[in-house]
């Protein structure tokens, strides 16, 4: 049983302005709660219902509150409320990024769906390192973390305004832009320090961080055959190009 | 101005009750209903604000409902509601598909924005058919005609039992199934009418339809190097086995 207030203020977290003033944020599932036990992030509290203890061994040992369903429902963002949820403590990540890494640049992703599984599928791709432009959906919104499945454990996300990081870095680096009229990505030799842009949901890579772009690429379609889709989902984008570049 | 009561007949084709017996969807936004005024399906209405019709000269010589901002809110089931709505008579589908064509089949893909997704990735690489499950979420869901961008218009789906169809089509098409202990799908050879399946959210294909597979396929993640995400979206799974599918 959680108390009214402590409720109220777990509640708080479902507010951006909040998790910014705490550095605090939720993580709400099994898969979400367990990944983040198993690394490196400070986890303030950990909320689970009598049947969650039971079923899950590996909470042996830790400080659980233990938390009805009618609780849960009240501290979760989630519809169908979780069985798990926990508290962590923002991480603040190294500006630093080893040269030899990949790295992903965001610019303007806006839907915390598409920026949770641009993530998850950056951890299946071995990509660790993504530069988000500060007009991103913000990383720790419940959504994204969901969508992440637990991700957002293992990648680095890094915020910063992209022109300037991008100029520094084509010092070292070839900057790839995805477009509707660049090389088709099947054509292309990625290389292992890369850096890949996506752009936004609706107006793709913006006219000034375009213009630090030294490789425009693009995914084939069947236009020349027929009238298709005029262009694809972010992540979806994401996930074809980070393929390729992995090599495959 | 649209009439209270127009306006709640329209806000009953927000249930799926409702477009199931009353043959309408919903279609809403600019690209969809665009895309759904030059294809074959059969318009019933269209409701445009002032600005969308002066904006718009392709609604020129259509018959429009003018509605106001405040009408639009009422009747879209979007948050920020479009200028541009429509209603339209859902397709009934021929089940002959062409035995040169391919086939994505869905397994109980459940969240309507990767079954969108998927339409509209499908579309793009040129996939013109789609077998359902049963269980799969309704295709005339809003979120799901959101998710497709328009590409709904395109692509047609089928909703079929599979077990039966894929035992059916066995004789002429090869069964591939994504699992996580396939043939990567870089290392195989797609044919032009393979049918390929895509299996749910959580459990991936059913052991039932599993058994129709001819052959199992894996998308290669980094997990030989580092720990790596467990499994991918099903929309990006679908991205990638067709972005290979198709030959790139």
């Amino acid at each position: 049983m959680v108390s009214k207030n402590r409720i109220s203020q777990i509640r708080k977290l479902h507010t951006k302005k909040f998790r910014d003033e705490s550095g605090l944020f939720l993580v709400e599932g099994y898969k979400c709660v367990e990944m983040l036990c198993a690394s490196d992030y400070v986890v303030e509290e950990i909320f689970a219902t009598e049947e969650a203890i039971a079923d899950n061994g590996w909470l042996n040992g830790k400080a659980v509150t233990v938390a009805t369903s009618i609780d849960m429902a009240r501290i979760s963002t989630m519809q169908t409320p979780p069985e798990l949820l926990a508290i962590a403590r923002q991480r603040v990540e190294s500006q630093i990024i080893p040269n030899e890494e990949p790295i992903l640049a965001l610019d303007h992703i806006s839907d915390p769906g598409n920026l949770g599984t641009i993530v998850r599928t950056a951890d299946w791709f071995g990509i660790r390192h993504i530069v988000c432009s500060p007009d991103c959906v913000e990383f720790y919104n419940p959504k994204v973390i969901q969508a992440t499945m637990g991700s957002f454990t293992h990648v680095h996300l890094h915020k910063c305004p992209l022109v300037p990081f991008l100029q520094e870095a084509v010092q070292r680096r070839r900057v790839l832009g995805t477009f509707l009229n660049g090389q088709p990505v099947n054509e292309c030799t990625f290389q292992g320090n890369d850096i890949v842009i996506i752009g936004n949901e609706s107006n793709g890579i913006s006219t000034e961080v375009a213009a630090a772009v030294t490789h425009r690429i693009t995914i084939p379609s069947a236009a020349q055959d027929r009238e298709t889709a005029e262009s694809l989902n972010a992540a979806v984008a994401a996930a074809v190009v980070m393929y390729r570049w992995r090599g495959f």
